[in-house]
């Protein structure tokens, strides 16, 4: 199989999982779950779906369990672009060629549908259905709430909104990316490693293969946003420009930042020879982030 | 001790919690910290907190494991209320007599606060600090996740919105409550014997008290929208009324719907009879929420 047939192959499987916990329910309330449902079975790339399901294959961790693990991160990526999307956000119309959710339903609903899609990811991964272990549970939890809260994801979030009025040069570009995005990044391939219980030296290697892999993603979408079309993308383009904010891009130029996004993606994947020929589909993956037109 | 001793004293406990809990970073992000704090640490009457470690002590429970818990659910409701105090919600300046979040910050912090506080919710509840047995910790996270998603709390509040243009009646009303409001208070109590792995009648005889007191509690709250004033209460009042929504007060009136708080009230403490002396501040606080002036 080509990294094409498998990236689409796992997107089929972790969007069968999405249905069927979003369940639509009946009363009034069903609105959330159609706003839940619309923000997430939307055909995304899955690229963190597929950094669970790999990942937890190493280890010969339990379909299912890496299946429920990568629709919670999914549940969680998700959620963070309906918020961001707000109006009091980055104010948004346009994702993946259809209307953002606040404006297919309200602000309210999309607020709320943001809010449930994060419990919900928390209360699939705590669930017995995901593992066996309740340590093992308790760990996930724990890690992408982490990967999620003030010190990560939302943290990061925090600082984008303040680099609107403020200059960062690229240490502090690289750190609002390892929180903003890389948090992420990092538990999607943390949480195959706790589904299978690594150990601490397969585990170490691959969360640093995460951490380049999260900084190449990043560079790559600073390019994408400089040089992608609209169209490709499904959503505005030059935003980051158009605010005035430094990215990679344009603190690097776009040669250098595609050279370095290039290098990251090959370190990524020197830092799996451990597992041989089993984690050629990460390998593949490091190769694909910085080489995608959308 | 008196109730109301009991009560201080019990909120001094979860704001000390809280305020470990909500250590104050450095970086651009500490803003949504100061967000989460502003949101969290605001003086409220820590009810659900109260129910935790009253319900907790029942069984005998450590007191650590129970504030955690009276800190995680205190956080999921101050972010239910600064997401539900937002302009595209209710859209209220003023909250416990002080500036909403999105008001004495901005409307994206807002939104990022309550975001990282209910994330820290489930982390706090899964850490080994909560409990020895990570059992206990995952039946809290999904607990807790099922109290307040699209089939809790969140649910009931998209269904509130919905009723700004639906006439409900007192089946709708009860159900809406039992959603919105009355969840978290039914996890309060569950948090406690989770905690404790209280025998199956016990944790049935205070769920039981629970679902009375949360009921008492909203017709309680929906009188105070009627006959209390704004200075005692801190916030609006009358704001249901303004909306034409229908409330407990609008359907019974006001004489049929005290009648049915303090009739409630009864019936909660009466749950608890097998517990002897060591449920009276629980009484007590039955009692409490249908007699309260803000």
């Amino acid at each position: 199989m080509t990294l094409q047939d498998t990236l689409e192959q796992t997107a089929r499987d972790v969007e069968r999982m999405l249905d069927r916990l979003l369940a639509a329910g009946d009363g009034p309330e069903a609105r959330v779950v159609e706003a839940m449902r619309y923000g997430t079975l939307n055909g995304g790339k899955r690229i963190r779906p597929f950094l669970v399901v790999h990942g937890a294959a190493l280890f010969n961790a339990t379909p299912t369990g890496a299946l429920r693990a990568a629709a919670a991160i999914e549940m969680v990526h998700s959620y963070s672009l309906i918020h961001d999307d707000l109006p009091a956000m980055d104010d948004d119309d346009l994702r993946r060629g259809r209307p953002t959710c606040h404006i297919r339903f309200d602000e309210a609903t999309a607020i709320l549908a943001g809010d449930s899609l994060l419990t919900l990811a928390f209360e699939v991964l705590a669930r017995p259905e995901t593992h066996s272990d309740p340590g093992v549970r308790a760990e996930l939890v724990v890690a992408l709430a982490t990967a999620s809260g003030a010190e990560g994801m939302v943290g990061g979030q925090m600082i984008d909104l303040w680099a609107e009025d403020h200059d960062l040069d690229i240490a502090a570009i690289t750190r609002l990316q390892r929180m903003k995005t890389g948090a992420l990044i990092r538990f999607s391939c943390e949480a195959g490693a706790l589904l299978g219980k690594a150990p601490e030296a397969a585990r170490h290697a691959l969360m640093a293969y995460a951490h380049d892999l999260g900084l190449a993603f990043q560079i790559a979408d600073d390019l994408l946003d400089v040089t992608g079309d609209a169209a490709a993308m499904g959503k505005r383009a030059q935003k980051d420009a158009d605010k005035g904010k430094a990215t990679f891009v344009s603190l690097l130029g776009v040669e250098r930042a595609r050279d370095q996004a290039s290098m990251l993606a090959d370190q990524a994947a020197g830092h799996l020879d451990m597992f041989g020929d089993k984690a050629e589909p990460l390998r593949d993956l490091a190769r694909f982030v910085v080489e995608r037109s959308n």
